[in-house]
């Protein structure tokens, strides 16, 4: 006689999908994680990969080998193409699965508010895969101006566009500034690297909405100073393979990255529910999908009101919370506990850096910049990272860039489709 | 009044390459140094890319980098299509350049004998994207046995040939197997990888064929015991997509790696040569070409035999040593001092490693094996990697992989055509 044990789902293996699993660690039950990657991407130093400081396998690690301890849980690598809410079925790419408990984490892509049509010259940074896309079309720009014969093409080639002055938009600019005016400063013989035009625009007031506004005046500054172009309430109307379009204004460049709006995964569409705008799930102060009380959708694919009335931000630290309470969640009526609270999210602050030695803070109350803003954020995303080892391969990496101005990974290498 | 300076190409910055170009660090010239990638890489551990050992940026660095310090050298990343030797014109995919001197150092390489069909289903390893592209393989191969749900399409996609019994076919064979073995043993739970078949296949009667017989057997007799199953007087007679054919045997395999032949890049073609059965361009025992004076081929795209009456084989010191010594030639033409001592190859030994603890050294009558053969190998190959980061980084990863029998670079990265 054998008890049938609880099937879980959990797709997607980002920051909430692994906490929903780890919160279920000592459950009774059969996880299955189904991710299209075989790793776990660490996406707040993504920017780092697709700007040449550090490798991929510096910030990912194999999602089976972060839960190989783990003996409920088995990890497979398939594309889901939809769910069966009804008859509690999940479809993949090599069939169909049951579950009793599923637990949607596929996060969001980018979006062009409508012009798609714009991504293949814009392209955004999600994947691995987008920042070592990235990384090359960067240094193929250099390399493209140094052999250019015209000084137009070359005023071009070294021409890059930011779009979007969030954190992301934020560092992205510095990064590149940082490359052209210093790590590769002395390499080229035509060009001069340091003559590179590097634009950040932000269709909003300011850089940095999250902030308050003497912080964003602050990176403004820094940023100005280390050669950016920034431009606040622009709008890009316009992006194709010759440059962008801000209004009545032509920028020609060679180098977009789109770092503007997201996209939530299909996630609400597989279910058929309501989504909002951004096309995240709308689900219920438990995370639950209204009428399917055992399927879940959390982290930047849901759209939630949390207990406090607010919504919850598309964030890791939310992804993470969301995670846990799921998992708990599901631990709890597992084990036939109380249930009940509903998901509160807890903000924990902003951090962004905007190239060395300057970053902002902003916990509560508590606020740094500058030096001391820049060793934290340091100490935080090296905390945060998984494995010992990563941990120290960044720091060493960050400590040699540092004193080097020298960046380890500035490798094109092939990428699918593109020939140079 | 001005002097014209003397226009000196190199193509290709490989061991020979960038030796050439340093060989020439003081002479009065215009250097320009063409290679279709941005980065010089270190092919002896480009194995240890393909078997997630080592990130990509470990073992490769940006010519322009290892070159910013030597101003009279200029790199230009550029596909070069042809030579005209008698009109003294490099034609590239930018048009064409004139030169004074012209070295051609563009390597080599795979050949299938005359299969070129085979190259889809069984890659070799020459370049950074090789490596990326046969990691990609060989992990993916496990994630499909996880998901496979009869035992034969299991036992295919744990099948792994390597063809070659070389030092790339040993090395790959010893790696793939401490894979299987180890570091993935306890990542899974639908499949055992230590169930993994690896079976290294060598048309000749025995491994490695530039060492001594008892060096060879000890490496068969390490390969087997680490689980490869070593056939030597064994033809590969087919490849496809369901495995390989030896003979009248035929073995479902979802990986092979072809590491048996190699074939050199047309320079010989290009400048209409003579060239030998592997396409080498037959040189000169000055490494000039036949008729042309001031056209060098090196490295393994020349068929030289040396002043000591003896064929030079196709490995990276070989390289090197032509490298040093067509540089310092062409330097001491531009300078009018003599010339004239032919080209005289210093054999320095032969190195390989067959996975942990094991490595066979031959040093003229010094030879070693074992554990002291493995710091051998591996305090040589670090001594030879180019700059200190990469020297400690690599020390680093070896020693965390050895104390945890992890491997670091355990990503699946998008190929350019494939999809999961």
């Amino acid at each position: 006689m054998s008890v049938q044990i609880p099937r879980i789902i959990v797709v997607g293996a980002g920051f909430g999908g692994l906490e929903t699993v780890r919160a279920l660690r000592r459950a009774a039950a059969a996880i299955t994680v189904i991710d299209r990657q075989n790793h776990h991407c660490f996406q707040p130093l993504l920017y780092q990969v697709a700007t040449a400081a550090l490798s991929p396998a510096e910030i990912a690690w194999p999602i089976r080998h972060i839960l190989r301890t783990q003996k409920n849980a088995t990890v497979l690598m398939e594309d889901v193409l939809d769910v069966d809410p009804a008859r509690k079925i999940l479809i993949t790419n090599f069939g169909e699965m049951a579950f009793d408990y599923l637990v949607l984490a596929t996060g969001a892509m980018h979006s062009y508010f409508g012009h798609d049509q714009w991504a293949p010259f814009a392209p955004g940074l999600k994947r691995i895969d987008d920042g070592t896309r990235i990384r090359r079309q960067i240094l193929i720009a250099f390399e493209k101006a140094e052999i250019a014969t015209d000084s137009e093409t070359q005023r071009r080639l070294l021409t890059f566009v930011i779009v979007g002055g969030g954190a992301t938009g934020v560092e992205m600019a510095g990064a590149i500034a940082e490359i052209a005016r210093q790590t590769l400063a002395m390499d080229f013989r035509r060009i001069d690297p340091r003559n590179a035009r590097i634009v950040l625009v932000e269709a909003g007031p300011r850089l940095l909405p999250a902030f308050p506004p003497e912080q964003s005046d602050y990176v403004r500054n820094v940023l100005s100073h280390a050669g950016v172009t920034v431009m606040t309430d622009t709008m890009v109307t316009k992006c194709d393979a010759g440059g962008v379009e801000l209004g009545s204004q032509r920028l020609p460049a060679a180098t977009i990255i789109w770092a503007a709006g997201v996209m939530s995964s299909p996630a609400a569409k597989w279910l058929g529910i309501e989504a909002d705008r951004a096309g995240r799930a709308k689900v219920n102060t438990d995370l639950s999908v209204p009428g399917h009380p055992d399927i879940f959708v959390i982290g930047d694919a849901a759209a939630v009101i949390d207990a406090n009335g607010k919504p919850v931000p598309g964030i890791a630290p939310a992804a993470k919370q969301m995670g846990h309470y799921v998992g708990s969640l599901i631990a709890a009526r597992i084990a036939g506990r109380e249930t009940g609270k509903p998901f509160r999210y807890r903000h924990l602050g902003d951090l962004a850096t905007i190239g060395r030695r300057a970053a902002v803070v902003q916990l509560g109350r508590f606020r740094l910049r500058g030096y001391l803003g820049w060793w934290f954020w340091g100490i935080a995303h090296i905390y945060f990272l998984i494995g010992i080892r990563n941990r120290f391969i960044v720091a060493f990496s960050w400590l040699w860039s540092y004193l080097t101005f020298q960046r380890g990974a500035r490798l094109i290498t092939r990428a699918h489709d593109e020939s140079l």
